[in-house]
């Protein structure tokens, strides 16, 4: 439903809606204003390693981030609230919120609150919107056959924390969430490798493989993926397996896909490494020109192609 | 509740929550970045003169409008819908988005859609913000006495209509929105003008009454009204009788407040009038020293004070 809405809907009213990216980027003198936009919707919103405060500022940080822009000049908070919320509640989302902005070295410049009545808004939601300016903006369609793919840390952790605490799985070893803004590691990204970077996007809903395929699509190459290479942690895999999901497929909110020209892949890996949000950070393929926009899996037994989300996983998992 | 969240929740996490505008004012080169943002949740979502599409453009095009930024850059819309939600619906409403953002000459830049499941949402929730270049910021705290108060036209229209729509009152004449994009009407004032207007701010939520208390509060001046300057259409009026509510208390959507220095009164009244938003603008007050933060109400009989209002008037009235 998403995609038929956003198909149907922001089709006909984005200045490019064939050409939409994790936001906007808009000439300003000698630089380019991005602007994203984002809205929060997720169920529990205080869940294991984190919250939909956090959330909502990660969320945006990132975006503004894959663009190419680390240094946002501010965020916009939009909040719609359920009459009667928690104001113990709404205060801890405050705090969140402001550790978060910090977290990124950012703020909220600009607010707005709306209520509703009980019942026609379940809890809160927040839209977020983010400015930043940048000399070079970094497109999630730049990927060219030879570039390395890398992903910033271990995949799934998100998704797969925010069912267990929905659905109150027991597992042995925690599930946490990665929820974090990424504009410091990739600052860090883009001076050590500048222009060999290619091509950045963040796995949020549908997870690594909705957005692999998203880039290889838009950049006509087709990417084949080493299993063995994909970090995954342990009680994440287990979670997985257990309930028959592919890790592959689940939300993350504190990591990057990035391209890189092969070249620059073990200085960008080595400083990736060196950042505390980058320390699982792993090569996990290359791109190739033949059969542009598919995604194949070398398992080690052989290779199989993976499909792209036809939906949502699960809803509301931001 | 708003005035207590926006305390509680935007006070700790906004840059500067006392000096709170429509929006933020950000130094970029030799200019300033207005950005702000806004939440829709007006029920029912089609209702006479408008819907919630344009609402959501001339709410945040007027907000940019009144910080002096008549040239929108892009907008960002956030949609949060409910499961279910039709699709035909969802159409009209992206025609009248992109009428009305034709109409203000501006594009949506960035989107972003969510579902949550039915009865998690009463229909549908839309965020857009802004962002515009000035090179100079007009702020909502600019009045100085002496200043005359004009109003761009008529009061009361939206709210009236909304709340008949809503409760399917049967007047004789139509009651309509009166929502529409202010830039062109703000950028011919702006160019008719320039500094000799101090102040300038759009009466939405709790109408003339509420944002004359702000402007007067935050520029410790006090503002006094002549009651049979203010322009109302008579269907208004007689709605407004029968019910008991001070049209100054009704919210509004296509109406600016310009204090201005009162050498500049006549001419910007005479730029105003030759504008199609603008046929109805008139002096409804001036600004005074004594008694900082009140509004008082010349009626033709003696003086009274307007009140502030201590809640909104009508829940989801934008």
């Amino acid at each position: 439903m998403r995609k038929l809405i956003e198909r149907v809907f922001l089709g006909g009213v984005t200045r490019d809606a064939a050409d939409m990216d994790d936001g906007a980027a808009i000439p300003v003198g000698d630089k380019w204003l991005i602007v994203t936009t984002d809205s929060h919707v997720i169920q529990p919103i205080v869940f294991p390693g984190g919250d939909i405060g956090r959330l909502s500022v990660a969320g945006t940080v990132n975006d503004l981030a894959m663009m190419g822009a680390t240094d946002p000049l501010g965020l916009t908070c939009g909040i719609v609230l359920e009459e009667g919320f928690a104001i113990d509640e709404l205060e801890r989302l405050q705090a969140s919120i402001r550790t978060t902005c910090e977290e990124a070295g950012t703020t909220i410049v600009a607010g707005d609150t709306k209520v509703m009545h009980r019942g026609e808004v379940d809890g809160l939601v927040i839209n977020t919107s983010g400015v930043a300016l940048t000399r070079r903006v970094v497109r999630d369609r730049g990927l060219q056959p030879g570039d390395a793919v890398i992903v910033t840390g271990t995949v799934g952790d998100h998704g797969m924390a925010v069912m267990a605490a929905r659905h109150q799985f027991q597992f042995e070893e925690a599930l946490r969430s990665d929820v974090a803004p990424l504009n410091g590691l990739i600052r860090a990204a883009l001076n050590a490798a500048g222009t060999g970077i290619t091509a950045m996007k963040d796995p949020t809903r549908g997870g690594v493989a909705s957005a692999l395929h998203e880039m290889a699509e838009k950049a006509g190459v087709s990417i084949l993926l080493r299993e063995d290479a994909i970090p995954i942690r342990p009680p994440v895999r287990a979670a997985a397996e257990l309930l028959g999901i592919d890790p592959l497929f689940i939300a993350n909110e504190g990591k990057a896909l990035i391209g890189v020209r092969p070249e620059y892949a073990n200085v960008l890996l080595r400083v990736l490494h060196a950042h505390p949000l980058g320390r699982d950070a792993a090569i996990i393929g290359s791109c190739l020109a033949e059969m542009p926009g598919t995604i194949m899996l070398d398992t080690g037994f052989g290779r199989r192609l993976v499909s792209e989300p036809d939906g949502e996983l699960l809803p509301r998992i931001c």
